[in-house]
């Protein structure tokens, strides 16, 4: 029966035909949207707040920039041309308030909410620190950094201190910043910028309540043309009661953030645990006998799940990447009571290297409708 | 200022740090969900119900095919193999019952639902056919193919026609088919088998009234080790009230399929709807003067959603990749009534060559807030 | 035994561990190389003669173009902004050679061949013209179209049209084209522009033997970060000498270009028949009684080969990707005989829709080892 | 000037269309080579050793090894099944020379070189060792481990060590492993087993001088579709002076082999040294000034190299992935004569933690046509 030789090369896998349309769409019109749940009543906003152009020392037209969030599923970003820094002005006199003004028509054509904002910039130490929300960029041009710092107040700023130890040989936390953090200023801080997490600074965040910021501090054009969960830019996210200037500024002065960051989310507890109960479903109970269950564990989220066990049943560790699910077999007690896995998601940053304590509970027998139930979906 | 050169090279692309642990992980044991949302109180289930194995002319053990199909995001399987058709019988005797028998408990290990089937091998014509829900196969190692298809009947199998044209020169619907038809043997056909779509073959399902099957009819191990939307295995999607035996029988007895091949749907005008209805939302409306209506529309399934504008407002084109948002400015008649855009999704067949017509609705300015609710997430 | 076992999920895939610096590496400094042979005594460089910066409008610093050349594999560039259009000039003011000037330093660093050039910009028709090998770009402002040819032409420009059919309702070959040829201005002309190939162009430079030019004429930053033979730039390439500014004009003056376009390959000839030579591999040969031959068939560039048989033996169609091979069983009169096999190169155009017919001579049993020798490596 | 804002979108990246036809080939018959180069007069033999099929413990049919290891670039492989371990006999009865014999006309149409083998299985201590170059398993069926080790011996085999520490309670080399070592019936041993490479073992390995082996021992059917150089299956390379089975042992015999596994090689410096030479090219040398060099440094081979500075000029690391090039500027005393840049290339494992000790020669000014020439293509 010659056929059925014939038939066993027949394969399964199939490539979806990409055509130039598609291409084109995909390129310069389609955004991938991220996903990250919404939590505590509050949007979870996708920002970066720290970008540079042409007119300072950055090497694209402010619209890039715009188009570049738009992409790669931003809800909300701030172009930060350097205030005293301008490399290029042999060819681009300088115009303070021009790379928003640019970008703004871009904006709104592609729904991203653009804030002005600026990076006040000093040699280190002090640094260099962002001010956003501004209603004119040219009074933060000051001698003083100081007299910077007043006027971006005296405008509704909200700034925060960019890459603080940037500078290997002159790091630390000095006098000036006590001082700006007392005179209320200084109200955030950079946990991560570009490629780089320090855990110091995350200590001093934690330490001094200050909001968690992510940015990329991007220069050069984006070197990622789609977001995927395995390759994203750095961001903030931001916890905010909906998508207007001023919903954001309150959740940065109240420090509604958390910081995504290659597989790292780094915030304060509540966050990354409401992010982790959205995360998260566990199904499909299967029990057996008196002792054992196996039900199916899902990530739900762009964030991949990277748990140690800490105590009592389940296995050693447990990864679930993003979309994915593992599936697993556990001896407990009885079949019929709750069970309660404790583990540590080892890439939900509470504190420098100390994840996020968590509890997966396993409903009994006779209550899994109701355990499901609540799982919601 | 030389930190502000050093600081131009700032990537912002991170790749996650894949270590051994996570492509271990990620191989054996991570299923990848597929995103096809629930519909009309059904559960959506990702079914394949024809492939070999080492059995009959497979090259692959049982268990395979239930890992294969974990981690693919399937939920319901059945091994298929010849009853008639041994070319591996001089090392493997045969024995019908064998393959479900081996891969029940990894079927039970992985949460997979896997039925009990086998398929019945004539020369073409009349070809070959699968019945699935049966309790013992060997009763169907008959000399006729009707006392097959009784003996099947008896089982109260669910029996259907595979690849009906797949040999060129015999093909055709003949009187044997039309008398299997009239007896109730053969209640639904194969609209696609492995890489193939056979557009007369959805003419006569759309005829007769035969259930939708998509089948991978998968002999070697299957070459997508991870299930994308651009990269997935034909399946048939059953539209069960739950996951059982009982529920996807009724299902398919009913014609409640749809077959994904490709970045094709194919299936009845009421299940590709629904699935699009759920896929599809449009948010972020920004009205503009008196005429003009900017808006997202987002795919939040892992179908592409390819439309060709019929009438009226709208480009010409809308390609929203899986998980992608495009953005629209309309120029509308008034920005205060609700705008009709009339499409045809190209890619969602109700028939051969024919899309499903589909009307997007974008608000009215004073009726924004119950649009949006409507729209939920 | 249980450990036979638990060996059962040994996995063989192995993903290299990416670190930080590796990504840093791999996106900020390296390039990667083109597999495309030299040939015929050249050396074939790998060019794009037409893009454009924020000094005309595009949106990108002119460091950005050499940047993105480097990485993608190219030797030789050439900016081209527009003359007379400049849409940033409220910010930037017009520099007509400032493009060249910024950009040449890095080129410098980089190792690419950068050549001052720019775009004469005239409504269509006659549509634009670049203008490369200049010394100056000042003298070609002018206002007919006419003098801008005659002041490049006297700085030993080459001269070519762009996109001779973007605009749909003003195409086609005109007086003014024939007086600029007839004047041996344009001495070239775009078969390729950005995704666009024009199959009556191609005939057009055909029948005037204009230089064949494949180019970019990118505005946006570049969307590929990385070349791959799935997904490259379409570039120019250009058959010169050495790698200097005398060779790459000589070349393009005497047509020695061919233009690599998605999947295909578009040129004369000679120079596609002498690429195939180098890319193909017959090796391997295995005999078999009197009448069959076994062989492998590898393509060692980094373009597909896809082929199809014009007459005689061999399988209806071969397509061998890049770094891949195929292997045949061939039916033949003789083992001790060469066999010819009779294809045609379907994705190398030597003219539109024609492709490159070409012979695959396997060498005869008692000739084998002098046929190996042959093909060298 | 509205065309030039139409033309500001042209994209430049250019998928190619993947058709059907070209995803059959892709996955049916196309083989990915491996870009290694063959080294001091040797031909490089990409080789599996030790892998599974249904005959034992694994879950394939035996012709499904030779497919793999076709499209994955192997050159030579061997199953081994276990002699003593048969989990699916109930289904299949015991033939231990069916393997080979089932595999060896596919491995002929494929152009694999297969070998017989077999695994002689017992428990760990002594463990399990693979016999290959065998005529015929049979008699090496025997209760006593010495038995099977002369019978082995006897039909001329070369019998290496499997996974030595794969037992973390019952590792160690023991009297027993020095009594097979000493009566030379174990002359090579597993570096590299599957995902894991043994440091311990490695120091075994060049201590008792025992031939590098890296194995896949593969179960399950391979989870990589296509080889590339991010993705590969670890594999034992064998210099050797044809592809015949007497070449491929006298290699074996003699210790000719290097192991390729995730980006590291390992073995014997006068090698991974060879490879090395063969795999670099240093070139377009740019002198500026009496100090100033520039060059590129290009990887041609798949594995990437991983420098690290010992001293002297150049930069501290130097990383450059598999079929990229990085460019250089060096600061040296005098550009006239030649300088030598010393490092490590930490991924050649010479040792275990111990890199390869590399010397990159950059050519004086006046010798550059010299060293160019001796770089070769």
């Amino acid at each position: 029966m010659k056929w059925a030789m014939q038939r066993r090369c027949a394969l399964v896998g199939v490539l979806v035909i990409l055509l130039y349309t598609d291409v084109l769409s995909a390129q310069a019109q389609v955004r991938q949207e991220v996903r990250l749940p919404d939590i505590l009543g509050y949007k979870t906003l996708k920002c970066d707040f720290h970008m540079h152009t042409v007119f300072s020392d950055g090497t694209v037209w402010p619209t890039v920039r715009v188009d570049e969030a738009w992409r790669e599923g931003l809800d909300v970003i701030s172009i930060t041309d350097h205030i005293e820094y301008h490399p290029h002005k042999e060819d681009i006199p300088t115009q303070l308030n021009r790379p928003y003004e640019i970008a703004l028509p871009r904006a709104k054509e592609r729904g991203i909410l653009l804030i002005r904002g600026a990076e006040i910039t000093r040699d280190t130490p002090p640094g260099h620190f962002n001010a956003i929300f501004l209603e004119d960029v040219a009074p933060l041009e000051t001698k003083e950094l100081l007299d910077a710092m007043e006027a971006a107040s005296k405008q509704g700023a909200f700034i925060w201190w960019n890459h603080p130890n940037w500078k290997p040989d002159k790091k630390g936390w000095l006098d000036i910043h006590t001082e700006l953090y007392e005179k209320k200023y200084m109200r955030g801080i950079e946990v991560v910028n570009g490629l780089d997490y320090d855990a110091e600074v995350h200590a001093w965040a934690i330490e001094k309540n200050l909001t968690f910021m992510g940015d990329t501090d991007i220069h050069d054009p984006c070197p990622v043309d789609k977001s995927t969960p395995e390759r994203h830019r750095p961001m903030t996210l931001v916890f905010a009661k909906e998508k207007t200037l001023e919903a954001v500024k309150d959740a940065l002065v109240n420090g509604r953030t958390v910081v995504w960051h290659s597989d790292l989310l780094i915030g304060k507890p509540e966050y990354l645990e409401a992010i982790f109960d959205k995360a998260i479903a566990i199904r499909d109970f299967d029990y057996e006998g008196e002792d054992t269950i196996r039900c199916a564990i899902e990530n739900r989220c762009d964030v991949a799940l990277k748990m140690d066990r800490t105590r009592g049943p389940g296995p050693k560790e447990l990864v679930i990447p993003p979309g994915g699910t593992v599936r697993l077999k556990l001896k407990v007690k009885s079949v019929e009571s709750p069970t309660e896995l404790s583990y540590v998601v080892r890439n939900f940053l509470v504190g420098p290297s100390k994840g996020l304590p968590v509890t997966l509970t396993i409903p009994g027998q006779v209550t899994v409708n109701i355990g499901v139930e609540t799982q919601g979906k």
